[in-house]
């Protein structure tokens, strides 16, 4: 083929594509995720990327639905799916008589959003999402367990000391409501979620430009910034001995979450009460959660959800409330890669490479493949090359261990074992060969 | 919301979603295929689902291009990947000189073709793929491998009997050039492609229209019908002692692929040549795979492949030779499920539901998080209700084994274990609960 004739081969800007041991660190995440999920007892789901667009788009005017991508095949409006959330909902709501209450699933899949590309902007991302939903009513033990399934997954993803925020809107909404500022809770709910972006002093002036006045404004300043253990938040904000409806409400199902967290016996130094966290979306009517890497705060929350109290509205009229929590991991993935945070130096799965240097094929064939039925991942160097070629291939494509069997090996009923990356060479029983690396792995 | 605003949940036809306990067993079979893949070595791909229009369709004219989804965003047309070679042709092109070659890698991903819906096809499918790609050469040890690799799956995901039938498409078409029918090889091996859909009478009537004689037909008949073991049908081959270069290279390709798979020590009634698998893509220009489940031949080729001289001539001028396999997991597992090859009667991940009867839930989730620490998935009952409410739930989700802790349990420090499908119950220490279920499944 001539040279004019090529394409240059390229990808669209937002989507991410990683090299081989980039994408297995990233795979080692998504497995982590996923079986911290199942080991809960979660369900997998997986939906159609593509629905039908007035399915998909059935609650307009997010900004997600004016980012979501859009088409005609045939006669009918498609779009693709720009979150898992809402595919949930119509699932549930079309299979209601064939599932089981509460209904616990998790999915984990590709969502699109035609965003302005920018850094650490996707337009194709993986949502790792995990929702509990009940019939009528959903006890608030199932807010303590989507913490704890939290909890537990970023423990095992090993990213450094974690944290994750929990708060109950109502509480915050009620105490605006007592302060009689009701008309503008959904103002100032909306500044205390961009407190962080915004910082104290322009969150103050843009308080009092809602005209709100010097008392009530450091009422709310003391709240928003209690840092102590949960019992003492929680006795604080009885101690305010409020008789509003909401906060009351709001207060009893924060008591509730917290009871069973600590039944569960997870650290404090892991979760705590933060009042400010109020999550922008509207949807969610009750807890909160929001997950910070301590020592990269700057990251943002990294895994977000909460209580919803009706889930499935516009699909069906049996109520659904729900709770849960979805992990951007196409976005954690960059950042945590980009401050090196993650082991990226192993291009292959492969534990062992096998090489003769006989000629001969047959016993490292027979080796690789009673490894392998013991589920250590072998390969056979198969081309006849120098030993040292060998071990370059070896190098570069990380693999751990390489397994040498020349004429002294297959005499003696051995084969040598080196260690890439101390160097390291030990003569190994052919017959001990999978316990040997049982051993090791 | 009031009822006329509902809009009725569905999805577009000739997807597939499924339910949890189908779910449960896709994804069995897409974590065999997996790990399969893995424990050959091979590296893990994950390629945008949408790619640049004018990238994706480079070959444009072919049956699956036809039927792709294409838009535009903004000004640039977009098309969603309709297999995983052109993205994997585009990625190696692209990734070029920061790749080790052979590249081994696997890609299972979604992807979309807007065929007509129809009983066994479907517009978004899962496809498995495992290739090998060489720089410039690529030695047909790799063929074996891919066979190898075939064979290792299959076993593992237990669907009865199965054979990979093995071919050379060199052999057919040289052997067709040297009858002197050089001119008609594309329209012959296009009906010898068909044979099994049409039948030996129609397959006869096709070969007198194109005009070849009573005695081509018969010699072309005994070559495509010979059911031998490998060394006579290579002896048979040989026999035949033709000059044709093509039909002498490719014997001596697959002569070559036969030795390895040899060594490997697969056995033959896993695996035969079959000189009649042509495949109708062109790309395939020597080694062609194609794999039946014995008992259900009707289903067709469940996993195919070949060897294709030069995989991404449309986006570099390296030469890229590559071999490899595509299984159709969304098509196989429609196919199993029907005839019940495979279970489904578990729709939850979990092992153990824990229940208490005293009201008190500190031990019981002491118990789930060590049983999830030893990789044990444990769910427990948080709503207080009756045994028999519990153990109802228990079996509308199909969990196999339910943890009851009593008051007498809890004095003696014991928990009552329940095997769902015998009834039968034992009273375990506490402390030994995780060895027990480790014992267990």
């Amino acid at each position: 083929m001539s040279k004019d004739k090529i394409i240059r081969p390229v990808i669209l800007p937002g989507f991410m594509e990683l090299l081989p041991n980039e994408q297995l660190a990233f795979n080692k995440m998504l497995n982590i995720i996923k079986e911290s999920y199942e080991l809960f007892g979660f369900v997998p789901l997986d939906t159609p990327i593509i629905e039908k667009a007035d399915v998909l788009l059935a609650k307009a005017g997010s900004e997600a639905t004016l980012q979501t991508y859009k088409f005609k095949k045939g006669s009918t409006s498609q779009a693709l799916r720009f979150d898992l959330t809402v595919p949930l909902a119509r699932y549930v709501s079309q299979h209601f008589h064939e599932l089981t209450f509460p209904f616990r699933r998790y999915q984990i899949g590709k969502v699109y959003r035609g965003e302005k590309p920018q850094k650490g902007r996707f337009r194709e991302f993986y949502q790792c999402d995990v929702d509990i939903i009940g019939h009528n009513e959903l006890d608030y033990s199932n807010d303590a367990e989507i913490l704890a399934v939290t909890y537990f997954t970023f423990k095992r993803l090993d990213l450094g000391k974690f944290v994750i925020k929990l708060n109950n809107r109502k509480i915050l909404s009620g105490y605006l409501e007592d302060l009689g500022i009701e008309s503008k809770i959904t103002a100032v709910m909306r500044l205390i979620d961009k407190l962080d972006k915004i910082g104290a002093d322009v969150f103050m002036e843009e308080l009092k430009k809602l005209s709100l006045s010097k008392e009530q404004i450091s009422i709310l300043e003391e709240i928003l910034t209690i840092k102590k253990d949960s019992a003492s938040i929680i006795k604080h904000l009885k101690d305010l001995n409020l008789k509003n409806e909401k906060f009351v409400k709001g207060l009893a199902e924060l008591e509730e979450v917290v009871k069973i967290v600590k039944l569960y016996q997870i650290p404090e130094e892991f979760w705590q009460i933060d009042l400010s966290i109020a999550r922008g979306l509207d949807y969610y009517t009750s807890t909160v959660f929001e997950t910070f890497l301590e020592d990269y705060l700057d990251l943002g929350s990294v895994c977000s959800g909460g209580r919803y109290d009706n889930l499935a509205a516009y699909y069906t009229n049996e109520k659904l409330p729900g709770v849960g929590i979805s992990l951007g991991l196409t976005r954690l993935f960059d950042q945590v890669n980009e401050i090196n945070l993650i082991n990226t130096h192993r291009s292959t799965p492969t534990k062992i490479l096998l090489v003769s240097l006989t000629g001969s094929l047959s016993e490292i064939f027979n080796f690789a493949t009673n490894l392998r039925n013991n589920m250590i991942a072998a390969q056979v160097y198969e081309q006849k090359d120098s030993l040292s070629k060998m071990l370059e291939y070896a190098n570069k494509i990380g693999v751990p261990y390489v397994g040498i069997l020349g004429e002294d090996e297959l005499r003696d009923s051995k084969i040598t074992v080196k260690n890439m990356s101390s160097g390291e060479q030990e003569l190994v029983d052919q017959n001990n060969l999978v316990e040997y690396f049982k051993k090791k792995l």
